[in-house]
């Protein structure tokens, strides 16, 4: 393989899109756009710490290629994904009086894309959107599958449109400048898709996950592989009313203990809690008899290897009791209409949706595998 | 005709819903709801005004048929179209902890309408959505297309998402509350359609305009007409990438006019605006020697005779000179990369989307018809 950008197309009939991936992309992002979205004008919206690294590099790009541009620049961090923030983007795309042509450029992880994503989708009734996405997370999970969004009070996501993006620049060079936990986590993602159903995808991240975090061409392959295993499942239902939810592996018990505990990134991130959430979807559905508790250890075996938490026990700090997380799961978004739902699995790569999962089974397996 | 409700189809596919007209739909909207969408539960969205009327019959009808609701009280007008409000009444739907196949009701006029639609339509990025308008200008235009929105500093309705509607109950009955002066102002809507590409509408309405006002078959029969042609553009052109554009005529010089008295209602409300600007459409034709001098002068009749105004010279107060009312018209959301769209007509019930319309000539006509 090259170190050349590889695509990957996302099939969503009119609303198709590529998502290219390699090394570089920033620094010639200006022509990718305006092959595609001639004559427009763009909004780059950023954070602080990304701008630091990229901003000039995207800027100088896109002027070259004769696309004049403004910046909206954000705090960096998941607290910005607000209302308040929301309503400051739209007015800076306002502000420079861009029209529908025109296009909102995301230059970062997953909360300026997301943020960035939604301000697209809600101005004028919706322009022309490009994802820069800058953390390994943002390149093979946010970036794929038109969902944006922001948190309140009452949890995260909550309030969001569907809005695919034109295009996706994922520059694998800009992951060089990512902390090493922050690439760890987000590797919990990429490791996801080999579990839902991508068993040799799995395999093979077994085989070469160190040179995935090293760098060059087993990085752009695992993260076009992921993208790929992403835009199919996203492509069979792009608005979420069925398949999209195998997508959630690992995020209903991830989701609860990011929520026990209190969203502090110091204690858990989100890549985090989607590993120990799958290990844990992979030992429950061993538990239930539906899955082999050999495939629950290949799991764990291979989180332990790159260095992600598995157990509740990784987490420092004290958890809430079995009976507190069950009830941070029944509040999750993905339950529907009092029944919880889980994605499950039958081994390796063989996972499936799980509707009426019984709570006292969930409660039990909570209390076996609760560290306090 | 009966005094039963009628039923227009709107036809988007996937999307496609019924919009119901009669007398008496507040009072048995539970079981219309219920049959449609059984098993929900709602947030009704109201203003203190229509609520005063109509709430306690509307929360009835639902709880007879099993819905429970919740009901999200705004102050009235246009005022109350921005982004606080929508902050609020997304607040009140997720504290009511619904989900995502549960309803928003929207009950009121256009301003209830859009924001109560553009809650739903980011809510768990996108709720089940039940129109219920109050008012004439709601009932034959905003919820007929899924068009929803709020105004920011910048201007009106430029934030929003497409999102349809499941049912639209339109009670005829609600309008016998109106005042004279708002009902006539969404009579110009209704006049509208006619002069889009409906001409036998027009001529009916030429004729039977004083039974529309009256009430009784006719209203409905006139409404039904209205959202039928609606419901005909919106369903060629959903997204407005094209012919839906039609939709605007006279609201390019309306919107300049609204904007030219600060949106202050006591001057001049949306639907006089359409007037005004339906007629100098109608006179601008004539002049680009595109239509008869006739047919604007039958429009300019037809307008007077049911008490709406159609020259600038009816607005009470001083105007700002031609020149600046083509500012107005420049920085109208309808003008794409600097060109002047207008919908111009060949006569009633011929209009058409003229794009590059010279400024030169825009501004020489402003001149001649200012009453300054």
């Amino acid at each position: 393989m090259s170190a050349d950008a590889v695509t990957v197309e996302v099939g969503l009939g009119t609303r198709s899109y590529d998502i290219l991936i390699g090394p570089g992309l920033i620094g010639r992002a200006g022509e990718e756009i305006a092959r595609r979205l001639p004559g427009i004008r763009a909004a780059i919206v950023s954070d602080e710490n990304v701008a630091a690294h990229h901003l000039g590099a995207l800027s100088e790009s896109l002027s070259r290629s004769g696309i004049e541009s403004t910046s909206i620049m954000l705090p960096a961090g998941e607290k910005t994904k607000n209302f308040d923030a929301l309503q400051q983007v739209v007015d800076g795309i306002l502000a420079a009086r861009l029209e529908r042509g025109d296009a909102v450029i995301a230059l970062g992880g997953g909360v300026i894309g997301d943020l960035a994503g939604f301000a697209a989708g809600i101005v004028r009734r919706g322009m022309n959107f490009v994802q820069m996405p800058t953390s390994l997370l943002a390149q093979v999970d946010s970036s794929v599958g038109g969902k944006t969004g922001i948190n309140t009070a009452h949890g995260k996501n909550l309030v969001g449109v569907f809005h695919q993006p034109r295009l996706v620049l994922a520059d694998t060079g800009a992951l060089d400048t990512l902390p090493a936990r922050e690439f760890r986590a987000g590797y919990a993602e990429v490791a996801k898709y080999g579990l839902i159903d991508r068993p040799d995808f799995f395999a093979w991240l077994e085989k070469n996950w160190q040179e995935v975090f090293d760098g060059g061409p087993a990085r752009t392959e695992a993260i076009a592989q992921s993208c790929s295993a992403k835009a199919e499942v996203v492509a069979r239902d792009e608005f979420e009313t069925g398949d999209r939810a195998l997508l959630n592996l690992g995020h209903t018990f991830g989701h609860a203990l990011e929520a026990a505990t209190g969203y502090d990134g110091a204690r858990l991130v989100h890549g985090e809690g989607v590993a120990i959430g799958m290990a844990l979807a992979h030992r429950f559905s061993a538990r239930l008899n539906l899955a082999s508790h050999d495939d629950a250890a290949r799991v764990e075996a291979h989180l332990t290897a790159v260095g992600l938490p598995w157990r509740m026990a990784d987490i420092p700090g004290p958890l809430p009791d079995a009976e507190r997380l069950l009830g941070y799961i029944a509040q999750d978004k993905k339950v529907s209409r009092g029944a919880l739902t889980f994605i499950l699995t039958h081994g390796v790569g063989q996972s499936f949706i799980a509707r009426d999962v019984p709570a006292s089974e969930v409660l039990s397996f909570l209390r076996e595998n609760h560290p306090g």
